[in-house]
């Protein structure tokens, strides 16, 4: 029997946890995330762990796993009242990190801790993550949502995600550092937007110091702020993974967190350098914007920002052409931004001229 | 060229995002997670993704993954100091939920999204998951730390888990709820404290209610309550994983949240009942003294607390004895506290007796 509150005995929903509300999401989620399971998936939702049948090339194959959060750009999720964008993020962000290591999805979790059910939000994040999920091909296997009052605000969350995919156990069948040369091509796919990296810088400048609302307009853009800063980041999987499948890819950078300069170099080998040709590609509006109204360093601009550059890939100068020519048929914008050669002593990895 | 502060240009600095103090304790996070690698390990600390040789298997296996919080547990090591037992907390109780489904554990990815960097607390928390990750003979593939200065205070953080194991594939070889049958016997596993659930109730309790320090002696188990509150949740994995290989355990629950109702529930079929006889063991000091002190109805407690039971094993009557003496001859607190038979219309899947 549950204590009696006139009585001053304590119950969980006293300490701000709400076990009613938490069923409710529960059984909503159990639908959502149920659509996006193929026959791998050998668990139903609700077991204590999601179970999917293991890739039939057994030790022939590698798993590539990784964890990420979406940054700050939950702020303005929260601020905006929209919730579905982010969980797509979070699902594409995971999705191109383990494309660079030549992975295709298999299942992804997610961990939700917030403060508050506020009715719909956790249904909001966990229909995006599916969504996505299902356009990338992966189920969504599991989660956890944490409700913890003193934690968060009442309507504030943080969200990660954690994905698994499969690729050649074979480091020459997956790219890499391992696989660059001197004399290689680099080939740039546009970026559509800030995807995750730079929003607190972002935040800072225009709400903090401009005093700007998400309705205001952005100017070299000429949309409002809340939908420049909501745009959902991209998978690049359907556009790239024939290519890394087929081998034509040598290796792949995400330009998150870090920028060209250091997300590039995590795939240049120690006497490779990676030269990039600012003047190949003009830099979309959004990023002229923020340099300008925030007086931002150029380095320190591309140190932050994709800069307009979403992922580099490494390929060899024969195969140059014909990458560049089969991404364009898919639709992508896409060119040659640069080389790799020789680096000389006391020279960075990598080098923007 | 960074930009000159005075002259009011931005810089990721500026927004709270401090990068250097990021990249010192990455190298150290690199240096503690490669101590937890074996061969199966095929990439380096630093990539897009993590790799992991697949399981030999093939489609023969499954993967079990499961994503998991420490939940405001976590605020009672923020107020303490004391960082690396949440880290064990959390690996254990991801390793204790894939046991359930039969997996002994592959490999774990962390997420800690945190205020500001302080000095060695991610350190300690990383320390701690490797430290549980060896022990549990388990990889600790990678993870992500993000720095979100107005998500979270100063010394504040959240984390989250992710592991992957590997199960048979077909389910007569994994524990489950399809394996369970009327007569069926159920054999109780002893907790060593709270484990990582209750957390907002006891901090309500005795830091709101009862306004205590972590220095205050608990009555009734006689330690101070910081050490008490802090004890890290156990890992079954050893004495439990070799008689879930041999196949004598039918279903597995681990007592987390909700307690031993609603989680031996989710083992019990539609047509059975499992009756948990609470006579057969002695509920453990620090619980009776959140019941006395909190005047907590012994429902709720049994809803909020694992009230000194950690694993509950489905086991075949046959089995019983056999189960309960080689977990005795390892060193375990086991008994048989209940029995599964036919449920009556109306009647709910777990009742205590």
């Amino acid at each position: 029997m549950p204590a009696d509150p006139e009585q001053g005995g304590l119950s969980y929903r006293d300490a701000g946890v709400d076990r009613e509300a938490t069923f409710a999401a529960k059984r909503f989620i159990g639908e959502v995330v149920r659509r996006t399971h193929g026959p791998e998936v050998l668990s139903r939702v609700g077991g204590f762990g999601g179970i999917f049948r293991a890739p039939a090339e057994g030790a022939g194959a590698a798993l590539v796993a990784s964890a990420d959060g979406v940054g700050t750009k939950l702020r303005v999720a929260q601020m905006a009242g929209i919730h579905d964008t982010v969980g797509q993020d979070l699902v594409n962000h995971c999705v191109d990190d383990i494309l660079v290591e030549g992975a295709r999805p298999l299942f992804f979790l997610d961990y939700i801790g917030m403060g508050q059910l506020t009715p719909g939000v956790i249904e909001a994040l966990v229909l995006g993550m599916a969504d996505a999920c299902r356009l990338n091909g992966c189920a969504l296997l599991g989660g956890e949502t944490a409700q913890m009052p003193d934690f968060y605000g009442a309507d504030e969350y943080d969200l990660a995600g954690f994905i698994v995919g499969v690729a050649p156990a074979e480091p020459e069948r997956r790219p890499g550092s391992h696989r660059v040369r001197s004399g290689d091509v680099l080939v740039g796919l546009a970026s559509n937007g800030f995807h995750t990296n730079g929003y607190s810088l972002l935040r800072h400048l225009f709400f903090d110091r401009l005093g700007w609302t998400l309705d205001t307009e952005l100017p070299d853009v000429g949309k409002p702020l809340g939908e420049v800063l909501l745009t959902v980041h991209r998978s690049y999987l359907g556009p790239l993974l024939p290519l890394v499948e087929a081998g034509r890819v040598r290796a792949l950078a995400h330009i998150t967190g870090g920028g060209i300069p250091e997300n590039l170099a995590r795939v240049i080998p120690d006497e490779l350098q990676a030269r990039v040709q600012r003047s190949t590609w003009a830099i979309p509006g959004e990023f002229e914007a923020v340099m300008r109204l925030g007086d931002v360093a150029e380095d320190e601009m591309y140190r932050t920002f994709n800069m307009g550059v979403g992922m580099i890939l490494v390929v060899s100068p024969e195969d140059e052409l014909d990458v560049v020519e089969r991404l364009r048929a898919a639709g992508e914008d896409a060119w040659g931004l640069g080389i790799v050669q020789a680096r000389h002593p006391g020279e960075t990895a990598v080098k923007l001229l």
